[in-house]
């Protein structure tokens, strides 16, 4: 095994280049056997074994900066610096990441998780080498699909300031985690037909070697006149228009192509974009003809592919899935909106009943939000359906598009809360906080599965900006009988208690804590009242300040503590000059790592077991107050 | 006067054509006279004075929708549809908006404010159009500036899904507010130099005229074997490439040849864009001269161009300005960076210090942060000034780029609190919101001017994301005695009474206010203790426990309520179980509309007066409570 044969960064440089293409096939049953047992990230990573070997052969990862947008992709990278370990504990608490991590290695040079972040940063660190006078290369590796995003773009525009060499590594396989869309994909297509790399530009890679500046080299391409020269530059227009050199495309699975591309790209000054095509899945049949369920999955045989454990309950996404077929009926302006997951946030029916009514704008979360207002204005009735932490890219669109507006846009809020194993890039922990501060915006969020359904029939007839927040995975069946009607801005009360003693007052998916605290309350002879909040925004105040004579109050909220519901519960207790013990329970003010749910919401005090303990103490407390 | 004619939509269709100079002139001559009164903005309605017209001209504004980008060249229009009585108004409380406002007129299709959204808003009209089979034109007039915004590209990504006539008018007058800079300004660039739209182009658009679809367009555009079509086709290169029908340049201000331009645009099915040559200031020597000084102005000569009413003090800006050269000076990794604001944040004498440390990166706020996380993690200190209502676009940069890895970037978050004139889009209400429920975040907020300055003395030492909020306009310089030494999240006690009778916890700019209060109150023998923040996070715990026992204790921030530190301070007094009478003042959760700042702050209850009345009634309530 060379496999083994890598304990530290660069170890690959001492495995002779015949055996590369060994090693290519260990790392993908590696990663096979590996991610089939713990789960993770596949057809990105499979994809992106010989560009991440070419790269780690072409640069000194202890010196050189390598940034992987989203960072999904980037297991090969953990491999080859040492790191193969840590596939043991793949994504669970304490583990290893499934992202780069700064704290984990040397080789991690930026943090990512979410979107088109790569360049930007890159043109950072290039920006602060050239002023500092220091020496290293910086290199950004970002798919297609994340080319998309705004963000990629904003520094694209800013790439060409940069002087030193700063290298954009185009991992173009056609896809985000579903097929790409829109115009720059079209402009890529066109890119990819064009003659791959051949000897054709290696007169042009000729003169770049020998010359000393970027512009140079754009002077030495631009006034060729070999037709076949003009054919190749014109491919890679847009990104010459924008003074970046483009090289390529290039075969992403030839390693010693690749090797070439780096060697001329590390030549240039000034930045250059290498235009490489991978395959979503390569050497794993199965995911190669199906590269979206192999995108983040749960463990499964490597046989066959089939998940070992099945979902037993429905999710809330394939809830949402089923409320969207039904509201595309029994409404025909109902649109949908999907930011590049039309599958993961369950809009993929939708889209077969309604084909011309949904909308995959890519990768570009702010966009989809301020598109569904010009929608909205014009008569249709959107829905967008963003998870959680990716909503937060589009936090101004909600808040100066939609809100300001009082546009009758509905937002689909799915992993809310802790989502486990995607770690802290991914925690949809700041939606309370950063919706409930807007004006004009109603912020839902369901106990169960069928107040799940009742919200999103609400909304059908709701003109005005609204957002329901949902968490990851199974919904919860418990409670059913407990189905008053919804009416705006209106708590649900499910146990009403006379004595006074202690109230839960929790949202959404807390509601559910909440009812088991009390049971085990009851238990030990504690009557407890449980408010089920229904409202995030706006708060029912009255049913708040009925609960002003309580001797003590919990909340509960899968959020942040600051800007959350507790708070603003406490100050509505406060402004009754309640003399209630309040007690809020929410996520703390830190970013909170990977790890499965149950283990995070433990760690975070978010779990019946310590919430009934505290409630157990608050209450005798109280007692004692009192003798 | 043909201007007088005009008193309601569409009446500018009933001018002579060959009174169309004239018009323009008297447009001309009312924007400079009535701007110089009431102040606005002036630069960019100069320039688009023809190009209003000609859209006025070519559609029917009760019924088609044209959407401004930002919105501030939008004066013409709203000349042109019978507002020209609320320029004596323009920007004050209770009168005419700066911007577009729907609730204004309905021929205002989408309000705007932020750069960068109209394609979107118009990719949404057009797709919701189609949908329902209506029957009307959309066009979206954006600035080359504003091209530069992630959100406009991720749109542009996006328009060639739309199937029916939908026209981006590119108002390309080389700059944002200051000049433009990259990649897509050289593209830009390399456009301009083309030939104005002549005969050349009649062939194609006569092609145009007598072709059903914008594919079968583009085909024949593309198969022309005319190299001086050839010519003109590549230079809209990278709009064709994303299917976009590319027409131009034309000249802005010839209306005839915008009228022809129109008439084509308007037959196409599918996506075009209209590459229109402005110039911002045209027509008044002075502002093309100096677009920038008239960009945003206060009244002024105009004969002169000079301010009739300078400003007394020095601005924060100003201080802003000062305390980045010190910077500059003491530290060498010192950089600041600016999204197209270089002047408006203060930084042009940094700039001239500094060049190569000074980053303009165009209207690309998310791009601004997360490039500055690239410096920092390279080394360097940056400083990212950006305005509060702008730096909501960039949320997420922040908190999962900045943030998530504890690096030393600092915000100088300019225009926090009310701003004023330019109204709901522009007030900076929502930065204590949104910023203190990041993790790992610092927020400071200066009392005055002095405090301003050592509190950008001890970011330079600080190593960690630290924001630092400041006010619009002219620095407080009272109070220069209360200068006690910044400490890591302590408060300054101002005041400190002995009576426990009431409280004023303040935030930046509301300490005057709780000083001035306080003052009054000691007139009628109540002594309050004042407490002068300094940090929204972390809030100093301990100086607000030590209140529990007062009677009153009053909050004061320019920030919404929800989420503001009025909430987190009584949450931490209700945790402490105090008895106190907490009051809240802060922004109510509504949008703000435009005005002057102090009658808004009288509006909002925010003044001086209303909170000393307030807390006269509440000591003497809480002396009845006692008795």
């Amino acid at each position: 095994m060379y496999l083994e044969r890598i304990r530290k960064p660069n170890d690959i440089q001492k495995i002779s280049p015949k055996n590369y293409k060994v090693l290519a096939r260990e790392i993908r049953d590696f990663l096979i056997e590996s991610v089939s047992r713990t789960g993770g990230h596949l057809s990105s990573n499979l994809g992106a074994v010989e560009l991440t070997m070419a790269i780690h052969l072409s640069f000194d990862l202890m010196k050189d900066k390598v940034i992987w947008d989203v960072g999904h992709q980037s297991y090969t990278h953990k491999l080859l610096t040492g790191r193969r370990e840590g596939f043991n504990s793949l994504r669970s608490f304490g583990g290893m990441s499934g992202f780069p991590k700064r704290a984990e290695s040397p080789c991690d040079a930026f943090d990512t998780g979410h979107s088109s972040t790569s360049i930007s940063a890159g043109v950072g660190m290039a920006q602060a080498r050239d002023l500092k006078g220091e020496d290293y290369h910086v290199v950004s590796v970002i798919g297609d699909g994340a080319l998309t995003g705004g963000l990629a773009f904003e520094a694209l525009n800013n790439v060409s300031a940069v002087k030193g060499n700063f290298i954009i590594v185009l991992n173009d396989n056609k896809m985000s985690i579903s097929e790409n869309v829109g115009g720059i994909s079209n402009l890529l297509g066109k890119m990819r037909t064009s003659k791959i790399y051949t000897g054709i530009k290696e007169s042009i890679t000729g003169n770049l070697k020998r010359l000393p500046s970027g512009e140079d080299i754009h002077d030495v391409i631009s006034n060729a006149k070999d037709s076949i020269k003009q054919l190749v530059v014109r491919d890679g227009m847009m990104f010459e228009d924008m003074d970046i050199t483009y090289l390529g495309p290039f075969d992403g699975h030839n390693i010693n192509q690749l090797l070439k591309a780096f060697r001329t790209a590390k030549q240039a000054k000034g930045p250059v974009l290498l235009h490489v095509l991978t395959k979503k899945g390569k050497g794993y049949p199965l995911a190669e003809a199906n590269p979206g369920r192999f995108h983040g999955i749960d463990p499964f045989d490597p046989a066959t592919g089939k998940l070992l454990k099945k979902e037993e309950n429905a999710t809330y996404t394939k809830l949402f899935s089923d409320c969207m077929v039904q509201l595309g009926k029994q409404k025909s302006n109902v649109v949908a909106i999907t930011a590049a997951m039309t599958d993961g946030t369950g809009l993929s029916r939708f889209a077969r009943h309604f084909p011309e009514r949904l909308f995959d704008v890519g990768i570009a979360e702010a966009h989809a939000v301020t598109f569904a207002a010009g929608l909205a204005v014009a008569g249709m009735k959107p829905y967008v359906a963003i998870y959680s932490s990716f909503l937060q890219r589009a936090y101004d669109s909600i808040l100066h598009d939609v809100c300001m507006q009082k546009l009758p846009v509905t937002f689909a809020v799915d992993r809310a809360g802790i989502v486990g194993k995607d770690g802290e890039t991914h925690q949809g922990i700041f939606d309370l906080s950063y919706l409930t501060s807007i004006p004009n915006l109603t912020v839902m969020a369901p106990k169960n599965a069928y107040e799940f359904a009742q919200m999103f029939l609400f909304s059908a007839s709701f003109d005005g900006p609204l957002a329901i927040r949902y968490p990851r995975g199974e919904a919860i069946l418990d409670y059913k009988s407990y189905n008053s009607k919804i009416i705006y801005g209106k708590a649900e009360v499910m146990l009403q208690s006379d004595d006074h003693t202690i109230a839960l007052v929790a949202i959404g998916s807390m509601t559910k804590t909440a009812m088991n605290v009390a049971k085990r309350l009851e238990q030990d002879g504690i009557n407890a009242t449980v408010i089920n909040l229904r409202f995030a925004k706006p708060l029912d105040l009255e049913c708040i300040r009925s609960l002003k004579n309580y001797k003590n109050i919990f909340t509960l909220e899968e959020n942040v503590k600051t800007g959350g519901i507790g708070e603003q519960i406490a100050t509505c207790l406060l402004e009754q000059r309640s003399r209630a013990k309040v007690r809020i329970f929410a996520v703390p003010d830190r970013f909170i790592p990977h790890g499965c749910v149950d283990v995070l919401m433990r760690e975070l005090g978010l779990d019946p077991d310590h919430i009934y303990e505290e409630a157990v103490k608050a209450v005798k407390g109280s007692k004692t107050d009192h003798e």
